[in-house]
């Protein structure tokens, strides 16, 4: 039976073994096929991907993977690709253009540390690299699990997933009236969701799951996507800056509408914790039995987080 | 016998394949997978990559796949896929942080279209979707092709290639020193050169060419790479606004070393013509004898283009 220290110590391990891949895949001498590693340009994809972040996403993979027995290398390289998409598009959302934020983790952000044209080139190289970790032979010995992970993640990212997600927060912004709790839901499901849930379907690709087994699983990602997300307006609302390490409350600043704006913040914590239902009850119906427990609390978690 | 007549002819055909295949990838509904494809970034990705530019970089691709017999979709998307790769590059590099271009191609670049951060995620969204388009089943039925097409695109597109170049190209303007002419080669093979290579290489990796047949296609795509930057470099030290569709001389406004700054606008004629040879000679050593003739004179063109 797996408690909620064995949770957040199995995360704490992930990080770390997700914390040395990255420095491995970011080392300076370059790969066949490359010219060379721009040594500034490699400064600031570390700067942006090393040292911070509970690394939730690849924690997802890995765990959904060991689901099916799959351990080792390929879940841990899927999911470095995995946090080299979420941390370029911190680097871009912080940008001037965007979100204009000067604090991400604690640390100044990327165009802070270096400049915007570097921060959007890191973005761009991060990107960029995610694809090759996948599609490279030591992620997986089967081309066609590689090649499936790619397209996974490219829609997951993508104009219909995250980065689409991204277009639509910005249009909110600017659209000079309230969205609907519809298009809230899209939204979050969408910039948030999306990779989150291809955290866990990454799994189910890696463990070659069941149909069914796979269809759960995506369900379980998708609940606990809208959850994390209904969690982190209702910290925006309530938290503060010392914690999130990122300025808090902007989202109300800026006039934006979440949950908590729609619902109220006692009807966003009940939404939330239906969402966390959903996902133990998506989990329940991979018929894994006791193995999904981490996973469990892995949603709890995700939804009673403090940061 | 191919000649410059039928050159033309063939490079208008396949930019023409290629404005259709765009238009049926950028359309609005989504595709398995994506959430939604949201309205006005749909628009900017199409306004960046639709409706422009000679398309070299899929005639290549195309042409390429073609000394094998390799024809019809497959070389087609990988074409689209280079493309979106080399227009999200365009958009990116346009936008005020990096060269703060206003024109491309004779109209407004895409930030001046739209907005900052609607182009940076035009960027983004481009980036991605070559990917979600090389890994995706009708680019090639067998998953080892595709996952080969996806990691020599992230290769030649990323920190070791093109946008490796890019972050050498900012360093260079701030270096406060003129870059050596092995500096300028290097840039220059990433910055231009990758994307272009990549092309016959994608060709060769469709066509399941011999090792000895890439080797000499691909030793074709660095010394047609290099042909097109010094050409490049010529254009802009006497080219003109309106022909080129984008601001001359910007190289010379900002003391930027090029290969003519170099070694003189003789100097750099005599450069281009001499990898011109280079790469007619590479085709030679592919003993694919005159199906060849079509790449070779290819090479001509990109040495003598007028814009």
């Amino acid at each position: 039976m797996t408690d909620a220290k064995d949770f957040s110590h199995r995360l704490d391990e992930a990080a770390q073994r997700v914390e040395v891949a990255l420095e491995g895949l970011l080392e300076p001498a370059p790969l066949k096929g490359e010219i060379a590693r721009p040594a500034r340009l490699l400064e600031a994809m570390r700067y942006a991907s090393l040292g911070g972040g509970k690394r939730l996403r690849p924690f997802l993979v890995i765990e959904s993977a060991r689901l099916f027995s799959v351990t080792g290398e390929a879940p841990l390289r899927v999911g470095c690709a995995l946090e080299m998409i979420h941390c370029y598009s911190l680097a871009h959302d912080d940008l001037p253009a965007m979100d204009d934020d000067d604090l991400r983790r604690g640390r100044p952000t990327t165009h802070k540390a270096f400049d915007e044209a570097t921060a959007i080139l890191a973005g761009d190289g991060l990107l960029t690299y995610a694809f090759d970790v996948l599609a490279d032979a030591p992620t997986h010995r089967d081309a066609q699990v590689r090649a499936k992970l790619v397209l996974a993640l490219a829609r997951a990212a993508g104009l219909g997933g995250m980065v689409g997600g991204q277009a639509l927060d910005l249009e909110a912004e600017s659209a000079g009236r309230p969205l609907s709790q519809e298009e809230i839901l899209t939204l979050q499901a969408m910039k948030t969701g999306a990779l989150l849930r291809f955290a866990v379907d990454a799994g189910a690709i890696l463990g070659q799951a069941s149909e069914a087994q796979a269809q759960a699983l995506s369900r379980y990602g998708a609940a606990l996507g809208a959850a994390f997300q209904v969690a982190d307006d209702i910290l925006d609302a309530e938290g503060d800056t010392a914690a999130l390490g990122k300025r808090a409350s902007k989202d109300a600043e800026r006039g934006k509408a979440t949950l908590v704006s729609l619902l109220g913040l006692a009807g966003a914590m009940a939404r939330r914790d239906q969402l966390v239902e959903e996902a133990i009850t998506a989990l329940d119906a991979t018929g894994l039995g006791a193995a999904t427990q981490l996973l469990k609390n892995a949603a709890v978690f995700v939804a009673a987080r403090k940061s």
